[in-house]
């Protein structure tokens, strides 16, 4: 895993979003960093815990302007935060995600589940940067045994939305999805991430689409078609017995036996493949006594994206998933508060 | 699907096989192919069926040594077995596999599913050669349906290995694998391929190796590692309900957490996929009151391959899976033979 030398493109600064954006260096408290593998996002928090501003960058952790042996951390932490820190040098600074993976800035070495948002807070690292300033990592979660599941960022989306879930939902157990690449689904009880289980949705479904077969007679439609995703969702649903491996080949015979338009395949294979995470996901809650129409649900991540398993759900029978916003910066806001790094009090309602 | 201009690469004739390398000119009795996507091999046999010669090329209908509209099809044709027909121009020619698709050198519509020898030779499709000499393109199957499927060139395989099989077991019912990029698995029932289902499990395998985050950390080993592929089949078998698009994420985790060497993860991922395709046919087998642990079953394909199947099926209590060797050219000669292209008699025991 060789960091490329590609140069860090710093998106332009994004309007305040729930701050008036002049004025803002003298109330700002806190700069918070959501840092991947490909991406780098920064949130200017107010001392109530609204943003101020945003920044975000290319640079991920396998992204950086230059290697990290030359600095390269630094290099992407001044080109996105250094005006803010300029401004303001004294600022508490928190990050999560993959920087404090192995080959991130410094390891976090991962907190075991259930994990508490006290267990991530003990477990932040320090790293000292190059100028002064001590950059604050979020440790990851494990679920050791003998199918280990690792996440490193969403254990903090998951505390912002904790942040505004009832705390009756979260006594009796409320289970989070966060679709994407690798997509989680998360059981939380007793405001611990209790366990949880990755499904390579996102990942095996770009790599069936442009490296096998499948692809070859794909087309990519002008817009999604949903009828042809809840399609494939009542496939895997109903007639996915055989598996995974087996349903996927109908993308292209029923292309060859006439029945599905090269434009309706990719829409097809989604359904196919988020129905049977569903599926999967269905027999794990089996085996706690808990099923998916019984379950209310909070789901994080790219709206269009969590729209589409909103529909996928409710071919499951549960028709209560709620989206939760913000739950990056909700997050980041509330471990950096109970960490100390921000006065707790500055959280509650009013400004000073 | 365009195709490439590559040049045609024939393979030294290998020495004959069964006959006598003198003096076979004067005995062929048929030429049979064998003709796939990437690849294109022929058999010269004698009037008893047994085989004189065979020629392979890299030249598939995908990789044709110049473009179908300008000849394509016959210059590969002549390349391979231009020298057997210049000798004996009078022999029948017979073909099976993609070169019967509609991408192939004539479309040889499917035949349903349940599918017998005598429906196969009926669907031949001739195309006639430049040189003069008819094409016989033997059919694939298609089983058609919510989830369709489709074979070519299989069909012929399977009839190939019915021409050894027990009577009685093809009376009951016989479950023929064919393990592969595409892995086909085959209910054969009253001497007719009755229905079957396809797992991509060699295709996905390759893509997730070469096209997802499970590659980086893998290393290939010198050798197979038999233990890791078990712990995968094992996995699938024990701990796969939530599915293969969670459980292959643990190729990863158990190497984050010091459970599995790099040299392992590949063979591991090998036996979680493998585990998988069985559990998937373990289902639909149950659903015909049927299972794995009952089955007397037979395998088509590389050897190295199946030896890998008959592993894992072992682990599914099924311990009676036996080898078919040349069920191609079984099949071929076979088809030929009840087409009335080389005369029924000679495929019986004594030569003139």
């Amino acid at each position: 895993m060789t960091q490329t030398g590609s140069t860090l493109s710093t998106e332009q600064a994004q309007p305040a979003q729930t701050a008036a954006a002049a004025g803002h260096a003298a109330s700002a408290a806190l700069i918070a960093l959501d840092w991947g593998t490909t991406s780098l996002r920064a949130y200017l928090f107010d001392a109530n815990g609204a943003v101020l501003e945003t920044r975000a960058s290319t640079a991920g952790i396998m992204n950086l302007p230059r290697p990290a042996a030359e600095g390269g951390f630094d290099a992407a932490f001044d080109a996105v935060v250094g005006a803010w820190l300029d401004r303001a040098p004294e600022l508490p600074v928190i990050a999560a995600g993959m920087v404090g993976s192995a080959q991130g800035w410094k390891e976090a070495p991962y907190v075991n589940a259930p994990a508490s948002a006290d267990a991530l807070v003990d477990g932040i690292v320090r790293v000292q940067t190059a100028r002064g300033v001590p950059l604050n990592i979020v440790p990851g979660v494990l679920q050791n045994g003998e199918l280990p599941n690792v996440m490193r960022g969403e254990e903090t989306q998951i505390f912002g939305a904790l942040a505004c879930a009832e705390p009756s939902a979260a006594g009796k157990g409320l289970l989070i999805g966060l679709p994407g690449t690798h997509a989680k689904w998360v059981m939380v009880r007793d405001a611990k991430i209790e366990r949880f289980d990755t499904f390579m949705t996102g990942e095996v479904f770009a790599a069936l689409s442009e490296h096998t077969i499948l692809g070859r007679t794909m087309l990519t439609p002008d817009q999604p078609d949903t009828d042809a995703f809840l399609r494939g969702v009542r496939v895997a649903r109903d007639k996915g017995k055989a598996g995974v491996l087996a349903t996927i080949f109908s993308t292209r015979t029923l292309g060859l036996t006439g029945q599905l338009a090269r434009e309706q395949q990719p829409d097809y294979l989604s359904g196919l493949l988020i129905g049977h995470e569903l599926s999967g996901l269905e027999a794990a809650l089996a085996q706690q006594q808990s099923t998916l129409a019984g379950s209310a649900l909070q789901l994080i991540g790219n709206e269009a994206l969590c729209e589409r398993y909103r529909l996928a759900l409710a071919q499951f029978g549960c028709h209560q998933a709620d989206l939760v916003k913000q739950a990056t910066e909700r997050g980041l806001w509330r471990i950096a508060a109970q960490a100390g790094l921000v006065s707790e009090a500055s959280g509650a309602a009013q400004a000073t």
